[in-house]
């Protein structure tokens, strides 16, 4: 269950057994089917999480109640409402599983807590959140760029091995273009590799 | 020159003088006249800036080439192109000085330097890549909103004190709205609100 989590903070800073210990201490492992949702809009954020097996998406219903994908979670990566969690507010995402999930969620006390007690984990949340920002702004930049090609390459580089994962739906929803402009896209490329 | 970036730091972090002294002789003193760029796309980028006075703006020019405001920066915000500078790619981004700025730059192997024998400024960055998460969040919710009024108030609330010192028309780009339609917005808050 553990493995994976320590496997990805080590590649950023090097705990002792002890602070191992106490990290692990603190998470709490979540179970989560398909089509389950982890976060609604308009309620309180208390935690983080962390994907150890399974893919979730944060999406926004826009004013029309049209689905807008914000962000993809795969393995290795954290996913919450951000500005819920540390500020306070009332969400305004929906979290939900893809897939059948596995997850390590942090209580945002916890996570106070471990700032004070491990400092070093400072880094690697600044590590994280620093490629989620990289993340984010990939996604606006796409959305401004009229190609669809050029739109889903930069998808991939943002999300590597995530394409095949995920539905092309999703993708397409993510990337604001229509399933069967996505479609004829990756058929394209799929021709050029081959 | 020093003494709002110290500030700004010891709100988030406490550090000794002989810290501070470390910190100052690692940031480079920068003076740009509105108008004028300070980065440029397809450039690599090796500094991060502090605005100590001023106003600047990042932007993209998508394929038609139209300009797309993402981000703004006044007095205690840090801007820079992050994808470029902390992943050694080419930058995307224009940014350009809207005001007479006065700047503070980091280069980024003395700010790897810095995490290194200073470690309590991971902290301080953290928080503030947070934050710029959080932002860059709310102009992507903000573009999916059909409402012009909410989608001012939401960058208001993003940028405080921002909407007294830029041009509408900056605004309104960074909205993704004409420069009619926020005025008219404008007008009736300010009646509201009198």
């Amino acid at each position: 269950m553990y493995t994976t989590i320590l496997k990805h903070i080590n590649q950023h800073i090097l705990l002792t057994e002890k602070e191992q210990d106490y990290f692990k201490s603190i998470l709490l492992p979540v179970e989560i089917a398909k089509r389950k949702k982890l976060v609604q809009p308009s309620t309180f954020v208390k935690h983080e999480y962390f994907v150890v097996k399974g893919c979730l998406i944060g999406y926004y219903l826009d004013d029309a109640g049209k689905k807008n994908i914000i962000q993809f979670a795969i393995e290795n990566w954290w996913i919450g409402d951000f500005d819920a969690f540390y500020n306070g507010v009332p969400s305004k995402f929906n979290i939900e599983a893809i897939e059948d999930s596995t997850l390590l969620a942090i209580h945002y006390d916890d996570l106070q807590l471990l700032f004070e007690n491990v400092p070093k984990f400072e880094r690697y949340f600044r590590i994280l959140v620093t490629n989620g920002f990289i993340s984010l702004q990939s996604r606006i930049l796409s959305s401004l760029q009229n190609e669809t090609t050029a739109r889903y390459l930069e998808f991939c580089k943002a999300y590597p091995n995530i394409e095949q994962r995920v539905a092309n739906y999703h993708i397409a929803n993510y990337l604001g273009v229509s399933a069967e402009s996505l479609s004829r896209v990756r058929r394209k490329l799929v021709k050029k590799s081959g």
